[in-house]
């Protein structure tokens, strides 16, 4: 009998132990909170990540660990890693927890990046200004998600006119709105990209190295957080060849185990990496019913050693996510192809509360269903970005 | 928040709360068994189902119930179902639990059976016997499952002669098996029928009426225990037309709500009903990866009166049941199509510890996988009925 430790108890800790289930294992979540929704299918052990007992505990009980919270200190990791395997390993877990040595690997390993300065000081903001432009976000460098710790500079918020003083003013804004945690979380600053899509890789290595990926998916943000995601992403196969190479070479240099995802923008056909989730990711969701392994299963068969399963998929998928409340699960379900995904948790602003999958075996046929969710469900908005894709 | 209580804690019951997770339903499941396998991922309420105070603690924490077990006495779902909601309603499951009541009402519904007859005493025996005549089968009428509770009476295991004197011994062999428990469970004789085929139709009704069916499924069982089922099966569409008729009228006759298994025996081209099981059932497992939605999903649907979902299959699916202890998965996650279901039980001679299922999208795909897999586990005369089948 093998026991998954999983930090942080979300619903990807829920997906996570559904998905292993059916393959005899059983969990040990841990959260701050005894609201975790994973608790609802699993074992939760309430704790600081940071509290050694409540750690020692969690590793007595566990024979494997991972995470589905990415922002687990990185020394509990390592204080873990003495005592239990985990994975992905605490250095691959440590660079994605910091945009600045994330994008610096990405330069290293010839993954192009969009220009990206360090900030350490409010004199540093204005030589990385000076240097990127405008457009341009600043954002914290380490405990960033979902778009929170951002902050955009756009030309226009100075006195109107063009250049210095321009920047200026958008430099004060944004260290008045950030410039107070530089000495806690560290601040970068990213150039901004005119993206016409964004496209991210999910990925699975294995212990012994062997590696696979995902069709390619393509997503669509609103205020920073995931909205849509759709799979096979409607572009070139040139293009995902290279997106699939980028995160190939990522998870060799990383030594990394698991399921991760990169994030990627595409610029004039162009790719440019956003970011790597050192985890299962939102733009996998998708996975549970449109491929033959979910990233979760694939995730947890890496983590305790065993080989991949296949991560082809059926037709086409399309995942919506729900933030803040659900709506009506009736329109979802009605589809031939709609699957509901309610996480257990109670509404709140900005949470990710549940996801819907839906999937067809064409392109017009998922436009159709589509259609008819958005328009039950007055999220027009959310669905028509996909359906233009699906007519590309 | 909607919590569906489940009575019988096995692997039905498991594999029943890992998909209503993600409609964000919770669970309450009920055993004799502390270690009842569905306790390891929902919470266990361990009583006799019997104990009123036991009955009436699950009928508070519970919004409505259903069964993982259908042997819970009738007047105990009668007692639950005056105090919440039970679906499949007590009169479905009470007929469902007597294979005489169940194959007299298939009878009236114009659902062809093999003969039977009723037997009290040893007396009866004898009558039914001669108008039924050999080979034949005395069953238990109550409480036997996976081949439980049953005797084969064949000719030649008298003294050699035909008529009579063969009749009368295998009725001495068949009443000392079974003869002790008439008074008990009642006892039923029916026809032995060498059958070509046995099938299954593994349908859902709604609280609404709706009625749909999975693809009809074929199975083949060892020493009375479902060793294979293929999925869809290869029969004429007439067939699978007239089978599927059967159990729509079923389902409206018993005002049946949610997933049943009617299963039938096929004989020169006709077919003869052999029972119903009133639950999810092991014929069903391959929709988890095969059809478009699950047995266990549709169950849980039609239970709470919410609309089922598409049961259109992708390819083509067979389930192979793991008997007393689980064979090593490697050969199976290898395949492409794959898939491991380890239930968390401790191995017992019998017992049902698992399954896998195996999807491809070729009948010659799915044989090749179904060969190696034979191969690799010394399996070859649990997968070699389902290859040829394939290539029918
Ligand atoms: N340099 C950039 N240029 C243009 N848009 C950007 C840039 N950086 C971020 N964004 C937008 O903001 C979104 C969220 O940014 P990012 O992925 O860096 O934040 P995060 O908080 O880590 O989000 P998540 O938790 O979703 O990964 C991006 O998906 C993109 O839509
Ligand atoms: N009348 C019959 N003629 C031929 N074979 C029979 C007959 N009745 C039962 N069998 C064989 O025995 C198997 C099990 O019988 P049956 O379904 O009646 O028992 P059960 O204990 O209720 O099984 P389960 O729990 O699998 O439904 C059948 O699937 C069939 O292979």
């Amino acid at each position: 009998m093998t026991t998954v430790g999983i930090l942080g108890g979300g619903q990807l800790a829920r997906m996570l132990a559904l998905a292993g289930a059916p393959l005899g294992l059983r969990f040990l979540v841990m959260d701050t909170s005894a609201e975790a929704c994973a608790g609802q299918f699993a074992p939760l052990l309430v704790g600081d990540y940071r509290d050694e007992s409540a750690l020692a505990e969690f590793a007595s009980r566990v024979d494997v660990a991972t995470f589905d919270f990415e922002n687990v200190p990185a020394e509990s990791a390592q204080w873990l890693s003495a005592r239990v395997p985990v994975f992905p390993n605490p250095r691959a877990l440590g660079l994605a927890q910091d945009r600045l040595a994330e994008k610096t690997l990405f330069r290293e390993l010839g993954i192009p990046v969009p220009a990206f300065a360090d900030v350490g000081s409010r004199a540093a903001l204005e030589t990385a200004l000076a240097a990127i432009g405008l457009p341009a976000i600043l954002k914290t460098r380490r405990l960033g998600y979902d778009g929170k710790g951002q902050f955009r500079l756009k030309p226009g918020v100075g006195n109107g006119d063009s250049g210095f003083g321009e920047a200026e003013a958008a430099a004060d804004a944004a260290w008045a709105a950030l410039g107070p945690q530089a000495d806690r979380v560290g601040l970068i600053l990213e150039a901004f990209v005119p993206f016409e899509r964004e496209l991210s890789v999910v990925a699975v290595r294995g212990r012994d190295g062997s590696f696979r990926t995902w069709p390619l998916t393509e997503n669509w943000h609103v205020d920073g957080v995931l909205s849509a995601s759709l799979a096979p992403a409607r572009v070139d196969p040139a293009l995902a060849e290279a997106a699939i190479a980028h995160a190939g070479r990522l998870a060799e240099a990383l030594d990394y185990v698991g399921v991760f995802a990169l994030e990627l923008f595409c610029r004039d056909g162009e790719l440019l990496a956003n970011e790597l989730a050192p985890r299962v990711h939102n733009s996998g969701h998708w996975t549970i019913e449109g491929a033959e392994t979910s990233q979760f299963e694939n995730h947890l068969r890496a983590v305790l050693g065993r080989t991949s399963g296949a991560t082809s998929m059926r037709g086409h998928a399309c995942m919506l996510n729900w933030i803040g409340e659900l709506p009506d699960s009736v329109s979802v379900l009605a589809e031939p192809g709609g699957h509901w995904h309610d996480y257990g948790k109670s509404t709140r602003a900005g949470r990710k509360v549940g996801h819907a999958t839906v999937r067809a075996d064409t392109p017009e046929a998922l436009a159709g269903m589509l259609r008819r969710i958005g328009d039950a469900l007055g999220r027009q908005a959310q669905v028509e970005p996909v359906i233009a894709a699906l007519s590309r």
